[in-house]
């Protein structure tokens, strides 16, 4: 059997401030219990979600101090026993966290059956990025795969999720209409192959979002920004048009006009990935994931703007807050 | 067969630029057509909804000059023909319209079978305001009578709406958070019954509320001012709360963090009288609709703060814009 250092390099939130007040600092390894495994970290993103977490506006709260980091890849190295870790050693891994220690540090310890084993040749940067984004994605496209809606509404099309959306719906031949908040965003998407592409920023953006929505009565929205958008992508929107709020990027409340919601029947509700697995079969959950994993090099990849070491992430990370659209900021371990 | 007028008195909106704008004027009666009856009209208030008509707000804009006024009461003078119709020649009737003119005028052309015939000696003030609150009120406190929602939230609870809610929560025992925005509503509720009671300007205000609704469970909430109002009583709700909102008396936004949309499965819907009355079957309907006549001087009562004749109405009816809690404005003919 392998022997292990006994303490690890993470990164530690001593309080709710935000990544600026993260610290690089040293911890025990945690005992492996069993059904858990023990994985050696390779790679972990900085989601909009880790983003908020450290602010403490996340939907979950840890004892401090903690390890941030939802989620990650690393190879299992030790199995606490038990059929499924045992069967995960020396595999390559995506895991995360929600309740304990997270994936900002060399080793995190984690249930056996939260960790999606992936085929070696995986790219980091996918591997990495397996269970957050793409799982949101799928779960944010179903009502269109499934042909519940005949068309919908993106904003901040061009972040990681924007284009995995972006990507799905050319592989389903469903039509998305993206709304960005720059022209150079308009240009990127539409190489990518999409149709239609709205520039929030310019000043027919209101008439000619209203003029799409209404011809492919696109009656669904997802929304990552919030502040006065939601409000203004609803209301242009057919009647009885829901918005479903899964990010806060503008740190701003949705502000919408009470009339939308009266005359129009119009509604904002909320996506939280948790949720929606709760209320998901978990055999066919299993099986939905699983196919997921096979499209983590095409529809569903990640790109990677840039690479920290652990150290310098700690101080770095808040310089990459304002360019998410640019690609993921990978910790490399 | 009586001879009447060519002409009448009314208030006309010449543009959607608010009830201030609104003139004394003189048009043509217009003619009964088969199916309808000429009401000569006894009394009209003045609502919310007629404020945002004028200015321009609801949920349908008719080709102007229009007579406003959603609703109002008098006595059925001529029949156009047909069964209904002649059946409610010399009835008092409660009757209104949504698509032509409306009932801030001497007479008002209706289809019978819109027309709600009360008993005559129901007050003028109740008879009135038969059709918009009270069938509102019923319809908001629907799912709390039918046992769906253990407890509910209120907003402008001092409304006339507000305290046939009050009133019906007596009647059927269950539990209504007031949420009132002055220390004397307060005093006011109480002494009508209400248990729990809240003025949104205190200090400890959505602490309270907070309680409250844990206690009570209470998932469900209808508001009628929007605004921050509508974020804040959302937030002080539990997980999985529904806020509905009905009104805008605030005239702003409704204003709502993302997180709670997000993280704690919240939603904001609209409610609109139009839509519940077209998801319901005509003949249950008119079934609970003859229910609420019986209520009309008891629970569903309208209290009157002044009586204005139409002329003084086209000036005065702005100045009562801010007393909607004494009472309703009533315009008698």
């Amino acid at each position: 059997m392998n022997t292990f250092p006994q303490t690890m390099k993470c990164l530690l939130l001593s309080s709710y401030d935000g990544i600026k007040s993260l610290e690089y600092a040293e911890k025990k390894i945690p005992n492996v219990l069993t059904g858990h495994v023990l994985v050696k970290m390779i790679a972990a993103p900085m989601n909009p979600s880790d983003v908020m977490f450290c602010a403490g506006l996340y939907g979950i709260q840890r004892t401090l101090p903690t390890i941030p980091g939802f989620e990650g890849c690393g190879t299992v190295v030790k199995s606490g026993g038990g059929f499924w870790a045992n069967r995960l050693m020396g595999k390559l891994v995506a895991c995360g966290n929600q309740e304990g220690d997270g994936t900002w540090a060399e080793y995190i310890v984690v249930n056996a059956l939260t960790c999606l084993p992936l085929a070696q040749d995986t790219p980091i940067s996918s591997a990495a990025c397996a269970l957050v984004n793409p799982v949101s994605a799928w779960a944010l496209f179903e009502p269109l795969r499934k042909g519940q809606v005949p068309a919908m509404v993106q904003t901040a099309a061009a972040s990681q999720l924007g284009r995995m959306i972006l990507r799905l719906s050319l592989k389903y031949k469903k039509d998305v209409i993206h709304v960005v908040h720059r022209p150079a965003l308009v240009d990127l998407l539409k190489k990518m192959g999409a149709k239609y592409v709205l520039d929030s920023s310019t000043s027919d953006f209101e008439q000619s979002l209203k003029e799409i929505t209404h011809l492919l009565k696109a009656t669904y929205a997802i929304d990552a920004v919030g502040g006065s958008l939601t409000g203004t992508v609803l209301a242009a929107m057919p009647t009885h048009s829901t918005i479903h709020v899964y990010g806060a990027l503008s740190m701003e409340s949705c502000s919408v006009n009470p009339q939308q919601f009266i005359f129009e029947d119009k509604k904002v509700v909320g996506f939280w990935l948790k949720y929606w697995i709760g209320k998901k079969n978990p055999l066919s959950l299993l099986m939905e994931i699983g196919k997921l994993t096979k499209m983590l090099d095409k529809e569903l990849k990640t790109e990677v703007a840039a690479t920290l070491s652990l150290e310098e992430a700690s101080r770095e990370l808040p310089n990459y807050l304002q360019e998410l659209s640019k690609g993921k900021v990978l910790i490399k371990f």
